[in-house]
């Protein structure tokens, strides 16, 4: 079995778990949450997002957000942002990484932002120029990029089309986001084999959610592809909109319980990112899907 | 990437989640679950346990669920077995195919069933020689082979030869069961290897608990393994003693969506299955940790 010896992992639980709580998560706690989610080893945090605050309610307090938080040096604090003017919102909030989206299926990016996937990308284009002439960098991602709840199939070829588009326009990283759990590890497999043929110079990082239960297969499909970068979120935060009780983005703990298990390198403190997890429950006062906060780490996930 | 074509699920939720559920279910409850599951297209149901009534409470009506029952032809109705004593009542009960079971760790055999692991390998022998001369098929469990809540990291030595005791005794398939979730995707292969290079003519059959998340990720490490014989429970049904909150064995419909999504075949209905785990987390009034009968099916899960 082929692996990787080390891997990163991006915590995206503050922006694209806090963004689906049903209720707004007060500024003290999302500060408090980001600084502790900063203790564990994590090396790259998605913070907040500078969509319009009336899109994403639960996120309207990005800058207060980026504003209160402890910053440390090693750490990038990114954020999601839809456009030129949330890149001129997050520049405002010295964010120095940014994240930005368009589907791959023409219908669920109509339903997100009522554009053509051509007119995204002309808005991406012109809001990544802003973002990288000001040193910034900007990761670009593709949504429902193994499938979409309205389409269904999404076409790979459009998925490397839009991956093209990203390096043209000067990103080097590419997320390929499965928005709705709906992939399964073959599919993982061919898509990362035909984006890798194609786009030799890209760093791909995927962001998998554990809607219909393979988000930890998906993961290991990609290692097995090589794949070193991977979006998790903590005490598996998050959800779908289409999918209401289903569960959001793969668990950073259980997921770096199983890489740490298998001798992958993550640079994180399990036991830390377990007592972050717990904590997250408790402000939240609800059990997260996560299962390692509940069952405990294996000693060999730990002890090396 | 190479997988099989077809692969059979085992639904153990009868046995290996009924017995763990804090309440008794009603003995018609049961037999309801299980005629609904004869439905789906499993072939094998492990129905119940002819443990001690006092060891196992829960199915303490093994008898009577045997008997209510209505058996299909198709189908085994498999029933799990401590001893030979078990055996005699399954016998009585018209079971023709029993599952009985050593740790691979002394700590965890010892706490099971106060017995050494020589000495519970000698109660088997004596209960299989029963069970073959009386035209019975016979499996042996082999628990925590991946790891030990007691012990931590259990010999892949000591499974292999538990593994060649049960060959030698006469049982042809041999279930490796990660009982309490410690087992990860390099471990699961590393040990499939070793057991297929030491014994050939073994039908290796691979038992997942998802208690730390990665049950699927083991599951797909196993496929690429060539393994073809998989336990799961309806919903995603049991749990663990030792992590109070933990989830239990994968769950059968997400591991058939996954299996069905990669066109594997599984001879089963996945949509008659769904509504199966609704039916049972409505009888049980609780929510069953399966992902897919919250989220849905994709498409190409059930139209192919």
């Amino acid at each position: 079995m082929r692996l990787p010896t080390k891997v990163e992992i991006v915590e995206v639980g503050p922006r694209d778990g806090f963004q689906i709580e049903p209720v707004f998560i007060p500024t003290e706690q999302k500060i408090q949450i980001i600084n502790q989610l900063a203790e564990t080893g994590l090396k790259r945090i998605e913070a907040t997002s500078f969509a319009h605050p009336r899109a994403i309610p639960q996120l309207a307090d990005a800058a207060e957000v980026m504003a209160g938080i402890t910053r440390k040096d090693d750490i990038s604090y990114a954020a999601w942002v839809p456009n030129k003017k949330g890149i001129e919102r997050a520049l405002q909030s010295g964010v120095k990484e940014v994240n930005i989206t368009v589907s791959a299926s023409e219908s669920h990016n109509k339903n997100n932002v009522n554009m053509s996937i051509a007119e995204s990308l002309q808005t991406i284009r012109e809001a990544a120029r802003l973002a990288l002439d000001n040193g910034m960098k900007i990761t670009g991602s593709i949504a429902t990029a193994f499938g979409c709840p309205f389409e269904g199939r999404v076409s790979p070829q459009k998925v490397q089309e839009i991956a093209q588009e990203y390096l043209d326009i000067g990103m080097s990283e590419i997320i390929l986001a499965d928005t709705t759990g709906m992939a399964n590890p073959l599919q993982v497999t061919e898509m990362i084999r035909k984006l890798k043929n194609k786009s030799k110079n890209a760093t791909i990082r995927l962001h998998f959610h554990n809607t219909r239960g393979a988000g930890m297969a998906n993961l290991l499909a990609a290692l097995l592809e090589g794949i070193t970068i991977f979006d998790a979120s903590i005490g598996g935060l998050g959800g779908c909109p289409y999918a209401p009780g289903a569960t959001g983005n793969i668990c950073t703990e259980d997921t770096v319980h199983m890489l740490e298990s298998m001798g992958i390198d993550t640079g994180i403190d399990l036991l830390k990112l377990i007592d972050c997890a717990k904590m997250v429950g408790d402000l939240l006062r609800r059990e997260l899907p996560g299962q390692v906060m509940k069952a405990g780490a294996v000693p060999w996930a730990v002890n090396k």
